[in-house]
């Protein structure tokens, strides 16, 4: 995993010669009326050379830590300001506040953003134009909490051991209308919601936005911390690299052979456009997950493995932790994955079914149709300038004994392993089919199931679905 | 009425010479972050003169009318197609459609439009802009209807009576996402919302979107059709009238003094600005509305009464039915509603405390937050180029014996008659103080509770609410 470790190297600016052909055709028809074409459709007209990465939203990268001098002083005013305590989470969401990944976005959103977003999943700037942003970054406050912050226009913001983290200035207090926020933001409002429960249900009927200053940058001292490169960080070390197309993989599971054929064949394509070095982000969601997810810690092993494995070129892969809570809402929150992507410098983002989905948490179905995350991403305001490449299914060939595309020309070759399938194989300490997963990677799964109690293994449906 | 009437002229066009200042300054303070400001902030630089009425969204109005000497020949091709039976309300949306409200859609959303609308809450054009569009207008059809329509893409709708009214073609048939419609379309899914109950929870599992070709202008005979002025119609009107601005007033209520004195009150503001001769759209909803509303007929002769004593000034007023269904989708729907008087010449748009709201179904509150509806149409993409009007809350003012603008700095002075107050008074046939609502407009409702039975009665708690 050397690859992923970032070195510090000047900033390296370089011109990118490029074919106009920067896209791949999508390989889902969207529907297109006669009068509106989706922004897939467009792409010939739009897209161009660019001379470096990709711009961040706004023009710019937001990075809100205070200068290293004024920490102290930043402490001492902190100690004397109102305070408020932050759950895990909400801290999670500082750093990504902080580091810039939701460019322009300079702090948690006061009312005027948040109403933009669960209505319009985007921004409008100054100058007219939209950036895209889907999910609401919000802090809520009890009743308490306000009457504590009485008249002050700032507050300080305390993590779970009290220790001040940073300060909300300018701040904004308004109505936490938590039904519509549910409902606009996942479409639904059932019961069962995992980020929901979580963080919205029990949460303050207010919520408090500002512009953040952060007092350090933000650590979670679990040995993962170096591999939780910034924005500012990821694009350096792309620079550094002699990137011209950088194309970003999220994921929260385990990855197998389909998943890395997916990530070397959407490498060849690029090289086959007149890309030189496309490189391939790998960038675990690192933030909070729903309990039967693989823990963060047990997949950066699975991923190591994949990598020392040779499954995946180190050269041209850079492995990182996106420091994102998972709000598992689908359709809005791939836009959230995408956009975040763009500010650390991808140009390409692969999209795959269902992207950021989960069942129904009542009914006996998806909560979302396993088409739409893609479609929505392909039109949705302020990610016009990403090209989306949409995930071409990959199952176990048995004529080949490895993961490759589906041919529905000869399905009964292919073998689909479920998650519930990888699960019990992985429980049942048993090995699937050679060519499904490098041995190393199922080695980490089967200790990973085997670390846990009979009772927590029963709450673990889907391990390694996509 | 006469001025209501309209009267067949030439098409005139005029320059239109006016400061640059063609905004009220918001008497509403927007939350603005540092980063973004809302729209209205932004007006100054964006405002600029126009030649002629507003454009419509897209540029030009849709007419999906089929012209006259092909009627016959569309009715036969119906005959042979697979048929769709409407309801009223769907009869109700082709109408709108048909007439370019909704321009430049031109049929039933397929689904890419729907997902554009339910996300974004608006529709990106072939140019990269974006329209507004933030109810879905879609057809339902149920299993058993899909299967009848096979391979076919074109197929007939027919009105209650079997009379094929349009040809959809080019037709899309998609997934109908009950749940995930109407918690983005409301931001609840509590049941008893009134339209969801009426044309969603029952109805098909399915959405077919297409073309339509109309086969013949829709009307209703129910002796108001000459008050439904098309958008077409209604911009000949203003040109008549060389009209120099419109303001539209959308309202599904009774008008007392309170609604005049706003509507006067905007006209002396335009005036003041520079204005010649701005003119007023007075502009009642005529499609679906809920039980407890007053119904289009009695609150049409109750607008009648009240330009016939002078309440309001009929040289300046057009009064025209807006022919859409009632979503109460609040935020959501005033866009709609705003987006669709945009097309039809209106370039002011007045807009009130909780516009397009009701009572939470279920809890004891509203549903959504009162300022929540200006403040996302003043945010609202595709609304870029209207002007938006907040409300001023107006009051009975007991030294002055009239609706005056409520004055905070003397509230004790003022008597806010609630829409039960009124509801109560109306059913005693008792009097609202003098002052509040003409003594014509005042006996219509007298007469319309009278008419109920007790029952009726009992289901009608705000009948007169802004």
């Amino acid at each position: 995993m050397a690859s992923t470790i970032f070195i510090q190297t000047p900033f390296q600016s370089k011109s990118l010669n490029k074919s106009l052909n920067t896209h791949f055709v999508p390989s889902f028809k969207l529907p297109v009326s006669l009068s509106f074409k989706p922004r897939t459709a467009a792409f010939s007209k739009r897209a161009h050379i660019r001379a470096g990465l990709i711009e961040p939203d706004g023009g710019k990268l937001v990075d809100l830590h205070v200068s290293e001098p004024e920490r102290e002083l930043k402490k001492r005013e902190a100690a004397s300001l109102p305070k408020v305590k932050l759950t895990p989470i909400d801290v999670q969401w500082v750093h990504v506040l902080s580091e810039g990944w939701a460019s322009p976005l300079t702090g948690f959103m006061r009312e005027s953003e948040f109403l933009q977003t669960l209505h319009f999943n985007s921004l409008r700037l100054d100058d007219g134009s939209f950036v895209n942003m889907s999910v609401p970054i919000v802090l809520a406050i009890d009743d308490l909490q306000k009457a504590s912050i009485g008249e002050s226009d700032r507050v300080a913001l305390l993590d779970s051991e009290d220790k001040p983290i940073a300060i909300l200035t300018d701040i904004e207090i308004y109505k936490h209308p938590k039904e519509e926020r549910i409902a606009r933001t996942w479409g639904t409002t059932a019961p069962g919601l995992p980020y929901v429960e979580e963080t919205i249900t029990n949460a303050g009927n207010w919520l408090i936005g500002g512009d953040l200053e952060v007092i350090a940058p933000i650590k979670y001292n679990d040995g993962l911390d170096r591999f939780r490169l910034s924005p500012v960080e990821l694009r350096k070390e792309f620079e550094r690299r002699n990137a011209d197309a950088v194309f970003a993989f999220q994921l929260r599971n385990p990855v197998h052979n389909g998943h890395a054929l997916l990530m070397t064949d959407t490498r060849r394509r690029l090289l086959e456009m007149g890309y030189k070095n496309p490189i391939l982000l790998l960038h675990p969601l690192g933030g909070y997950t729903k309990a039967d997810d693989v823990p963060l810690s047990w997949r950066m092993k699975q991923h190591e493995k994949v990598l020392e494995d040779g499954v995946l070129d180190p050269e041209t892969t850079v492995v990182s932790i996106f420091p994102s809570p998972m709000h598992y809402a689908g359709p809005t929150e791939v836009q959230w994955h995408a956009k975040a992507r763009i500010n650390a410098g991808a140009n390409f983002y692969i999209v795959g079914r269902d992207p950021a989905g989960m069942g129904h948490p009542v009914e006996k179905r998806d909560l979302y149709d396993a088409d739409h995350g893609k479609k929505v991403l392909s039109m949705a305001p302020g990610l016009e300038r990403l090209n989306i490449l949409p995930f071409r299914v990959a199952a176990y060939d048995k004529t080949q004994g490895k993961m490759a595309f589906f041919d529905p020309s000869r399905a009964q070759d292919f073998l689909f392993i479920s998650g519930t399938k990888m699960r019990t194989l992985a429980k049942n300490k048993e090995n699937p089919p050679p060519g499904f997963m490098c041995p190393g990677g199922w080695e980490v799964l089967v200790e990973y199931y085997a670390s846990l109690t009979p009772s927590d293994n029963d709450r673990i449906p889907q391990p390694v679905a996509a």
